[in-house]
């Protein structure tokens, strides 16, 4: 997508250096735009961890990239050992989305498939390219199913279609187009009017942040609002559907995303608002059937609800929001259970979120 | 309460000067403790409109005060019509908590009966003081009811009684106790282990800023979480009860508090943790039945939610949390339908969220 009329992806292999991958570094905007070079597996980790890059989707083809980049340093003996450390520690950079477990497996398997092959640095980038143009692709089918929902409100109601987002499931959390956003950016395209309530999602504010910057840098209309506002205006008939991303799915339909997502479920189902899910199939956990017992929720440092980044005097400040002697806690996600989704939409089509609509979509799983 | 170990109400008269009112500078804390001197009704205008002052029990005395300020300086003929004006002018300062326009009503009526009283200005002044002093006898007695309902749980439970609450309903929104705070401090003071989960409440951060700095300096355990957190830890059994205050209760049991309390109500409902609303009987619309069609709710300037303040190098700084070019919304308020009401706790006891029950415990209001 675009920043400032430029086209974009969240990550690329460098145009003079293909031992070096560059992102967007997410920690800055929509301050300030940087971009972050990664030249190892530990660069990758960091990216990951510290949220440089975030997003279910943008975080897999990252730790893709880390697995490339761990093998150009690793030129000794045995080192499919180290690589197989390597692949644990990229895995273990953040629990809760489970795209990162399978981009990092898919590499692994390939890498050790191809050990002999004298290109294997070349095959490996080229996957990890692989897995990238996976992504966008997925993005684009989403966008495309989830169109027809927008444009089926469009039809009934003959004006604007307000939809409300969580966080950010921009294309800045994948590599183009979005999960959530992807209808959202083809409606826009298409000329359906749409407006969007933007969640600012504390307590990163990625909604504000990040969001707010992508649709406005794509012109769509849209407006911040605080976490806690989403009932109300659910209430007062002012969202006509809700869509969010996820970082992990139950093959039963259970979403984790990010925290609060589960509160505007509550709201949307109390005020038969449809919740929609989009999320590529990288983002299904086909081992799990409860996401509230099982889907393993991070715990963050408590210094990213303490202090809150912003614009002051032309540079990015924190300041400190409660008490010094006040403890904090900070759960990154929640788990909304299927009963509350309306509909899931993959780059498959849209179906209800159950096992058995999820598995009638991916009958290759029927079988593990 | 205490303040560094000093007994403080919100609001007092000068020691020195009776035609000067006190409070608390609440837009300044935690991170400065700083006291505003109202002089005048326009004073008193400023300080609940820009929220010096804030909470719906303390925003109506305030007023009373303001209208006992007025008068001081209504010295010509026909100042009745000025104090009328007055009058309206201090309603108008924030629309949704209703024991604004209560208190000041009390105020005006009482100065209309004892207008040729050559002692009116003391009068009035004993007025005020009577509506604050109610205002502590009814937090005192929300404390005491409420205590039970904690009590109960502990006994239950045996351990740590664990409660969410929203905003600020402390007793910096009142005078003394608080309402939604009230059982909590009355349990801690009486041995019962209780620890409180405090939202921070975006978008002015009254939880983080003043619920969780004074549960601090009356050494009550504590830890502040996302608005965004409640929903996952209800989910997870840390929550054992939700407390929150209320700006307007209809007589129908709905009820309007600061922004989000709706989204914590479904969540509690979702996960049947109980969910009391303490408030004292000034806060009850007499006149409503349908809170989501009825209350008016505030809007407030965008730059509360696109700016946030906070403390940085030793003083209070605004950071700017959006995109330049981004909308924002502000409600202030929302509304939570009776039906997620465990139950309301007032001054005369503990009853259903129903007209049947409220109208049983207020039976002096059945027949206006």
């Amino acid at each position: 997508m675009k920043i400032q009329g430029k086209h974009y992806h969240t990550i690329w292999v460098d145009a003079d250096d293909p031992t070096i991958i560059q992102v967007i570094d997410q920690r800055k905007l929509p301050f300030v735009f940087e971009t972050f070079a990664m030249r190892s597996a530990d660069d990758a980790f960091f990216a990951i961890k510290e949220m440089v890059v975030r997003g279910a989707p943008l975080i897999g083809v990252t730790a893709a990239y880390g697995m490339y980049l761990a093998l150009l340093q690793l030129k000794y003996e045995n080192w499919e050992e180290d690589l197989n450390r390597v692949a644990e520690y990229l895995k273990s950079s953040r629990p809760t989305a489970v795209n990162l477990a399978f981009a990092v497996d898919e590499m692994l398997a390939f890498i050790l498939a191809n050990k002999d092959d004298a290109e294997l640095n070349e095959k490996a980038l080229a996957k990890a390219g692989e897995l990238k143009q996976q992504e966008i692709e997925f993005s684009d089918k989403i966008g495309e199913y989830g169109l027809e929902l927008i444009e089926a409100i469009y039809k009934k109601k003959g004006s604007t279609v307000n939809i409300l987002t969580h966080c950010n499931a921009g294309w800045l959390a994948c590599i183009d187009w979005g999960t959530a956003t992807a209808p959202i950016y083809k409606a826009h395209l298409k000329g359906i009017p749409v407006h969007v309530w933007v969640d600012e999602t504390r307590p990163r504010n990625q909604g504000a942040r990040l969001t707010a910057y992508e649709l406005g840098e794509q012109g769509v209309p849209h407006t911040v609002i605080p976490d806690n506002a989403g009932g109300h205006l659910m209430q007062h008939g002012m969202v006509d559907m809700v869509i969010v991303g996820s970082d992990r799915t139950t093959v039963t339909g259970d979403v984790a995303n990010k925290i609060g997502t589960y509160l505007k479920a509550l709201a949307a189902h109390d005020n038969n608002v449809p919740f929609y899910v989009a999320l590529p199939s990288s983002t299904f956990d086909w081992e799990m059937n409860d996401g509230v017992k099982e889907i393993p929720i991070e715990q963050r440092a408590g210094g990213e609800v303490a202090e809150i980044e912003g614009w002051h005097d032309e540079q990015i400040k924190s300041v400190r929001l409660i008490p010094e002697n006040s403890e904090v806690a900070n759960y990154g996600f929640d788990v909304t259970p299927a009963r509350l989704v309306s509909g899931l939409i993959s780059e498959r089509g849209i179906c209800k979120a159950d096992k058995q609509s999820i598995l009638k979509m991916y009958p290759e799983k029927i079988n593990r």
